[in-house]
């Protein structure tokens, strides 16, 4: 039974929102993909919500891009944290989806998180639910210094190597 | 019976909004004002949009401020034309009312005016009435014949009195 | 006789403004095309809007981009609904087409929908007709069921691959 | 012992970020202050936020201005979910804040509300406490139907007094 | 017979033209100002521009906000150089305008100046006229000598008080 | 003898300016281009200026982009009627160009033009000239005439071919 | 003989620049104040700039508002460090001033602070000073303490006195 | 002993920071890079920064993207001058990293230079060096003179060929 549930707008939306249940794998920790669209299938999308919370789902990451309605609409009908990630768009460049997503109303938060930062989103997942998950605790503590090692890695390569020849082998 | 609906998300709104009914009332045309938050009453906007049309509402005025997702959200449930009022925000003086409600997705149109255009929205909604309704065209004509002989009386007034006395009188 | 005009300050935005009359094709509803510059052609553009009502038309769209004056200088000449199409620009992708478009000063109202929007300004021209037209609304209503069945496809496609295969399909 | 740790970089903060301490007094749940600045306190700073889970919270709001980074400042220290508030600003109206806060990379995120949203910050803190305490769900649900009749009050106030009569009362 | 016409979209752009016509008088230049909509009074925006040569005229300042087409469209129908002056505009401060104004297609160019930069547009007139009239540009030097003196009048008189004195007396 | 200068910060620039030289050809104005850096070449740039109307120069076409001094530099030594292009930037699109040039303080204009919009400088130089030579005049009129030509014939052929045609054959 | 120098383009922008120079007096680093426009002075700009270093200056702090060319031509004349502070505008707020100012062309840098930070611009000088005089680094760091005092010290007082009570106070 | 410590928060980074190490090449000064997260490795950040002096840094040189806090951070724990690099992002093209490293709060100031602005940032690192040493001074001044040699260069060039031919050569 997943326990965060990603929903996304449209197909298109797909290749960023990946990164997040990359991350949930990773973790072990079950998720579930939905493309359903706050516009074009309003009532699923309200009934996505407002049922999550029995199928299990603890947190929700919707993810949409220009007039980006899903994730507030999703919020509006259910209590579980919902975490939204602004998709980048061709014209304003996720302006628009960040603004549309960031600025809710007193009333009905939306956690957001970078533009196309769904990986982000995976992570924010996580830290909620390893507040009451020592091993997602400890499994995070793992995955921060293992980002610390990779940043300490490549400093180290770049003393080694020196500037050019490390941009050399980058390329 | 009203044929045109004017619905905000807070009363906040109403002051800007009420601009729009002024009009209305002017050319005679029936309407309404509906107070419901697309996010804190989402099943009532729903159903408040699927139902318009058999209440005969005609055109759905939508006004919102922020994460503007009223009009979007109305515009998903009905087939009626959905006119948007992006609201000025205080912080954002109103571009992410205005990105939220103009950057709709494919498949859901909303026709968006100025920020804080509501009497925009009402003439816009008049314009669609009097596409079927000869007496609106008329009426719209001498609205736009009365503004036109507005903007000559102030000029002719101006070179009556020159620029210093005409702002005199102003203040 | 076409009933919905569509008109472009340029050739260069008939890529993006075929949109809308693909969509009025499917619809079997007449359009014609117009290329009328509102700076380069100003009385062409002046004759066009006056006489739109008499040649039959009954709601006009008009796209332009940057310092987009057309939809605007239309709107001034008749009281047919116009719906304004921001296209997209090279150097500030679309927000100069914007706001020249939407900010439109009370009294001429242009119905304006999302960058490059045509689409979508289509549509809203179907919803319009509409209002006196149950074919239309009812083609409309089956559209939007296309697209809520084709959005339901993606999903039910993506629970059967997972988001790995479907993503590479989709290259 | 609190539950919330609401810190702000400075006590100019202090009355946005009232919003979330109040809410979180109406739910009951124990919250304190902190001001402490990532810019000039940067060691207490980090104290703070490594220490924060052993002294019992659970949830840290964060709210800065301008190049805002205390919250992520917060979150690089701890895996407690930091809830970020961007305060609005006198020259940029907050939007440096929004960037700063919710621009995160990859790794360390921070849940961003509305420019001055401290209000979402403790309702979104509340609902993460909600996931393992019944009685904030209950009360969190009867907060949402307490929204909902408000506007729906509202509403009805409106239909009982027109807009010039309600606009009135509210002066 | 005016030598430069001043034409703006509406009377409350009229206290910002002013500073235009201010300086134009300080020349001894003849001027008249316009009140005139490209909007609501079109057909005499446009006759307005075609006949504005053969009145005379030799440079045109067109001041408008927000979808501010009024100096484009007054260049499109006259050669004679046409200067934008974009109005300040409430809720986009004048970006608005500003782009309304200045991103003009190829073809028709507008000399645009600064938000509320009717003085400028003045001065720009006047630099044009001096082409060919050696006396205007004998008098814009003594006003850039004047201008470059008052500043060192300024800086002498902060040398004399300091600051604090300086400020003082500013209040 | 140039009767028109065009002045450009970097032979980057020159690419965008070089439309600017080829209207002027057009016209059969001489003209001259000059690569010189406000910032790299101060005191040449102000020299420049001071002897630009001696050596015949009517007006100066400054082209520059990001922090985008050199229009406003060369007004500050010359009365002549300075025209400014901001040059698109990689970073900030142009926008820091147009901000840099086109809101000069009071008492200094640059009269600016689009985002690379050297061709309508040109255009804006030769109005200028056209005040006081009558054939230029003409053949400014014959442009104009030529450009809604070709904008009719467009049209025309997209009447003939209809849309499809007309977008395979522009491929 | 002072070592800073404090340089400004108009008086209006002393109140702010006035920060500047406060902060050197409580450091007892002797600056001067200079009102001098990069624009109706361009000569004199570029002579103090050249003969800054002959005079003692080390380094030089610039503030200038819209298309604030002041930093960026002090830059070009000299190789003395040049802190840039972008004055708040009353359209656009200072981003103007900011692009204006931060966006030099390599080759010419200026050390720009936040939008009105010309307190920050003297810590800065004070900084690079520092390098070179032990005395001015200990001010500097017990200036660093008092700050770091001044925030524990308002943080233990909204302990005391929780946050109603500060409020209260503060107003 | 390096003298100048170039930072920056990812490896990814390094091709625009790179610009700086080569410039201080270039002059002989000895440099190094570090790669260092201020999020994913906070600790290590303030041990840079907290011992740079003491290993003989006099300047650094921090490069972030996004909600970049490296700088600030760099900053808050040191009172070296601390030179900022906004980096480009590929959805914010760097507003986001420009805001988040110039709008810090009075008290911690970081010298901001334009967006990828790293060759700048060397530049005013040995602005500030040369202070104190009279051969970077000369280094500089040639680099000044060479600068704008190869600008008349280009110029004289541009002269000989025509604008054709120059662009011809440059692809």
């Amino acid at each position: 039974m997943p326990r965060v549930g990603i929903i996304m707008g449209s197909d298109s939306d797909l290749a960023i929102m990946k990164d997040a249940g990359d991350i949930l794998k990773d973790f072990a920790i079950e998720y579930e993909y939905t493309i359903c669209s706050a516009h074009r299938l309003p009532a699923e999308t309200a009934a996505y919500a407002k049922e999550a919370r029995d199928r299990g789902i603890e947190v929700i990451i919707a993810g949409a891009g220009g007039a980006a309605h899903l994730p507030g609409v999703i919020a509006s009908y259910t209590l579980l944290p919902v975490i939204g990630v602004p998709v980048k768009t061709s014209s304003l460049s996720g302006v628009d989806s960040l603004y549309s997503i960031v600025q809710m109303p007193r009333g009905i938060p939306v956690a957001t998180v970078a533009i196309n930062g769904s990986a982000n989103a995976a992570l924010l997942a996580l830290q909620i639910l390893a507040l009451h998950d020592e091993s997602i605790w400890q499994h995070l503590q793992e995955y921060r210094n293992k980002m610390a090692r990779e940043v300490r890695e490549k400093d180290q390569k770049l003393q080694d190597l020196g500037a050019d020849a490390y941009l050399n082998i980058k390329k």
